[in-house]
């Protein structure tokens, strides 16, 4: 399979993996977001996702975002897709390492950030409220943010920097994707169907480090309480699975935790990881 | 979405329904055959679907089985690409009704017959042995196959002609895709995830007409069986699971009605049903 098409089969793979505390599966809808948008989204992404084999990395982001929502508009991989763009381009490059990604990442322009700000108008993304000095540069502005993007001469990557801090996204953009590779390390080494080896690393990740979109949803305790509630139940499938309807009911949707999975199963699979 | 997104969703959407007596689904593998298999298979076949939009019949199709069946070599949506693929050269022609999609299936040639023979080097796929006099005609043979092809002057559509009594997926070819129309309807009458009405719609067609891959692996009276247990079973959800894990124990696998179902899902999407 060529790079897009592992990208786009490992979007389907992470949200098929069950159970996974507070995220959409096979098993499980949100009350807003349901399994069949997922497999959607997955499917319209295909054309971003084959630009970015070989076409800017921004331009490819936001035409796999607008695919990902054409067909009803909601959120369910975005920060899935900014992760798989690059690494798509680092395969295509043939060098799919941290040093081969993060090169794709810092040679990223202003024109790539300006196209990462035109793809939020196509979908809502949760985020924060952006420092004060950084209020020209708030995501929600959209295409309205571009030309203090421009005046700051500031590349995707620079943006990403900036947000490191608050989102594990962008900390895998400004990190050498340090916790997508070793999610791939981790699907490799276990056994059994790639979705189940996707909700068992998916529940280590969050045990090991709270989600940064629970954090900014319900606050930072409440995602440390996530986490240790995961890591208390990790290998217990039962108590998984009862956290799972614990976390939909409660609204504590650990969504980047599953965007770096997505990450991990892309390189796994690229590595040869068996279907 | 374009034709072939839509189709490759529906690929999607058809092996998630549950439960699908006999099938794979999305809580359900078959011993040699499993979901995440058919997830790979749907978007492998995508760029075969893209070229159906345009391109030649045979060509499109063997290209989608050729990406099928690349990631594992199995045949999970032989039959489902073989109706989809006319369905999306009409799509793309702007008149994906009954009379659009025979114009297409009647305009095929004998070099899309000869391309249809070459897909069958891709995977294997279960028939029966046909007529002594058209024992050169095997599609086993593949593209051995081919001289025998062009010294009758045979196209696709004649060659589907061949096969309806014994399949059901060339009954379809030869009759106007009667029952994918059919299916369609039913899809877009009923209510709920489509997968979940992709899994009544499948249910109702195998209570209506035996499944002719289950005829040909194990003889019609047990197709017969199949389908009248199912009519027994209809709108009783723990029935229909009970039944599912029987005919999996029996290896009695209606994939032709699957692959009608998967037609359905793509002409009610293509008309605008919500995922």
């Amino acid at each position: 399979m060529r790079p897009a098409e592992n990208a786009q089969l490992a979007l389907l793979l992470e949200v098929s993996g069950t159970p996974k505390p507070g995220n959409v599966d096979r098993e499980r809808d949100l009350p807003d977001l349901r399994y069949e948008q997922f497999l959607a989204s997955a499917v319209g992404a295909g054309a971003g996702l084959r630009a970015a084999e070989s076409g800017p990395v921004g331009e490819a982001f936001e035409r796999a975002v607008e695919g990902m929502a054409a067909i009803h508009g909601e959120n369910t991989q975005f920060g899935a897709l900014l992760l798989l763009v690059p690494l798509v381009g680092a395969a295509s490059d043939g060098d799919l390492s941290a040093a081969g990604t993060e090169r794709v990442a810092r040679n990223t322009t202003v024109e790539d950030a300006a196209a990462f700000y035109r793809a939020f108008e196509h979908c809502s993304v949760f985020v924060s409220d952006p420092p004060d000095e950084w209020d020209d540069l708030d995501v929600r502005r959209g295409s309205e943010a571009i030309p203090a993007l421009e005046e700051r001469d500031l590349t995707l990557h620079d943006v990403m920097a900036l947000g490191e801090d608050a989102d594990d996204v962008a900390r895998e953009w400004a990190g050498g994707f340090e916790r997508s590779f070793r999610a791939a390390d981790r699907i490799a080494e276990l056994s059994g169907p790639l979705s189940d080896r996707a909700a068992t690393t998916f529940c280590e990740a969050l045990a090991d480090r709270p989600d940064t979109l629970v954090a900014k949803k319900h606050g930072v305790e409440v995602a440390k309480e996530a986490s240790d509630r995961v890591a208390a139940a990790l290998g217990n499938r039962e108590a998984l699975s009862a956290l799972a309807a614990e976390f939909v009911e409660r609204r504590i949707n650990p969504g980047t935790t599953a965007d770096i999975v997505a990450a991990g199963l892309f390189i796994a699979l690229e590595r040869g990881v068996e279907v």
